[in-house]
């Protein structure tokens, strides 16, 4: 008889790839995802970059290359870094790797142990959550409000649990709930950090995706002690269907990263590395994320007025500065997941919000995503939804 | 102070990474690394297969696809299986991954917790062992000769030991010792596994690199009880910076897999699944492995040609009937790392054999590569490597 390792019993109690499934019929409203607009993707410009590599070194693209990723890439994600988000770092601190969701699962393989402790925001991705359950960890939620995580339940965790390993964040236009931390929520988090020196993953998929208003400092630009492994991809800002993310980290914990890796896959591919980086260079990426910022911008508006028209006054969501999600909370006696089967009927739909809880318990949360629907869209399924909602209501 | 996973220390403390960066010089013979030869890629076929995929569907390629991977490329590799190895499969029972570096890790993560027992070869490729060493298992050895594993061997170790979880093995050209298993051997291992149930995971990235003789059944080919995992890659019959490879086992275990992938990177690429489908139906893969096929064989003619010329009596060398590697015995005396040093100041490079033990031990061994050489370096390398070797005979 066949005995898998422990681990599979965690990762295999969910049922929300079920669920993800169902969704994935083509004739659906789907705000489940975390798509990117298709329609915007800069295919004809990246045709060229591929065109120009393979012409060019075709040879280089397609051959073994080295597990810290092509240099010249790694320069322009430095530089990009400095440039938006004002983080001091150089191609030597960069690890690419199959995305940021590679870059979590790492995280986890790098820190933690069975049994030792995670703290995440409350909610948290569950893609998260998903990667790290495969080291056993024991997860602690720190209770999260609009200004971003409790530094004061933060510091009290961790001035009372042993083996606190790691801290997960998502400080910008958070997955689910589309918040950003504020500054002082910010330097106040650094200060408890970098005093009980616990490394931080800052993940950061939609940082440059920001609507109005100033752009914050990265946790990563206020740490002097090397505690913070940031997280950076381009599948929401150029495409997601390459698979480019990357780890910036202080040296040792970086070496560490890229002896993972090592084992992992040995390197991400040649080929999508090196026309990535060829598109950088014939193209500007800066203008085609002013082109979906525009787009995202204006989905989350329409989102946003539909709601406020459609949905029942009982009904929150959160109004996100930028990023991709907003995060609904209807009054506690609605179940989500219920309620998302009465959705699909109506062929419309959104990720259930329990999952984004490491610990499960909270029934009355969804999450939704604007940045991958068309504006009539975006109303006819709202409407749809305030429907269901309605005939919930008590 | 920052804590890590107790599992970097076991995948932090070989220094094989060192010496492999030091072979990396650009003016060097090496018969170090597994690399195809990058003369013999078709790239102009890939460049027009890349440009009728993001001419044709690049919204489809440069978006999120499916875990499991892109359906018409799953089905052309179990057509391939069929064809090449008389494995009766579908597309349902391929996962596709990041060059099969990734089955290995997922196959130690889907079987092995801590302590857990893993069998291999001995030698065995060294990157597996490095993959399951982040699972932290306890590695034994099964002697092995030219016929392949010692199946009695085996079978002892199988009734006297608990919490063996799988047993890893490449029956065809191994790396590193380049040897085939017989007919024979695999009926009998089959027959082993079957009756204890182990899971079994084939590696076979060289099989269709047969330079002479029929090809043996693969394991997979005689599994009633669907143990055997099988891995198989595109990186040796077609180009390894795409990073293609993937994964085919019964229902249950691919979907162990397919929930460890999740976690992993979400999916392979989009993009370079696609373009390799593209090439696929455009031209003749088969026609290109042909043409690799007959450069590795004259080059190991080549390399075999010259170590039977300038090796002392005293060395012993396999020969492979197909794929890369050879794999060369010197006097117990002799060793292989010390040598390595000395044959890097004459600027020539191989894998010093210790590495390829997942319980070390064993210094008079090395690997040689042939498939990445022309012929006038191969024999200039090994003319080095026999001056070395006298040098050092007592």
């Amino acid at each position: 008889m066949v005995r898998y390792a422990k681990r599979m019993e965690q990762l295999t109690q969910s049922d929300i790839g079920d669920l993800l499934k169902l969704i994935a019929q083509p004739d659906i409203i789907s705000f489940a995802g975390g798509l990117p607009a298709a329609e915007l993707f800069p295919v004809e410009q990246l045709r060229q970059a591929c065109d120009a590599v393979l012409d060019q070194i075709g040879q280089v693209a397609c051959q073994y290359s080295s597990t810290e990723g092509f240099p010249a890439l790694r320069e322009k994600i430095a530089q990009r870094m400095k440039d938006k988000n004002n983080i001091e770092t150089d191609a030597d601190h960069i690890l690419i790797t199959s995305g940021s969701q590679q870059g979590l699962d790492f995280a986890g393989r790098v820190f933690l142990d069975k049994g030792d402790v995670v703290l995440m925001e409350s909610p948290s991705y569950l893609g998260a959550i998903n990667a790290f359950k495969g080291c056993e960890p024991t997860f602690l939620e720190v209770p999260t409000d609009d200004g971003g995580m409790n530094v004061e339940a933060l510091e009290k965790i961790l001035s009372t649990t042993e083996n606190v390993k790691m801290i997960y964040v998502i400080p910008d236009f958070q997955n689910p709930t589309g918040r950003t931390w504020t500054l002082e929520r910010r330097q106040k988090f650094m200060e408890v950090v970098n005093r009980y020196e616990i490394p931080v993953i800052e993940d950061n998929p939609y940082g440059e995706l920001r609507f109005e208003n100033d752009t914050l400092p990265a946790l990563k630009s206020m740490d002097p002690k090397g505690l913070v492994v940031y997280l950076g991809t381009f599948s929401k800002i150029l495409v997601p269907g390459y698979r480019l993310g990357w780890v910036c980290a202080s040296d040792e914990i970086l070496s560490m990263f890229n002896f993972i890796k090592q084992g992992a896959d040995l390197q991400t591919p040649t080929v999508t590395q090196l026309e990535v980086n060829q598109f950088m260079e014939m193209f500007d990426l800066d203008e085609h994320v002013d082109v979906i910022r525009e787009t995202y911008r204006h989905r989350r508006d329409v989102m946003m007025e539909a709601m406020e028209t459609y949905f029942p006054k009982e009904v929150k969501f959160t109004h996100p500065d930028g990023g991709l999600f907003t995060w609904v909370e209807l009054p506690d006696y609605i179940n989500s997941r219920d309620m998302a089967v009465q959705c699909l009927e109506k062929k419309v739909a959104y990720v259930p919000g329990d999952s984004f809880f490491p610990n499960g318990g909270k029934y009355n949360c969804f999450r939704m995503n604007y940045s991958g629907m068309p504006d009539d869209k975006i109303v006819a399924g709202i409407q749809a939804i305030a429907e269901v909602i309605r005939a919930n209501l008590k």
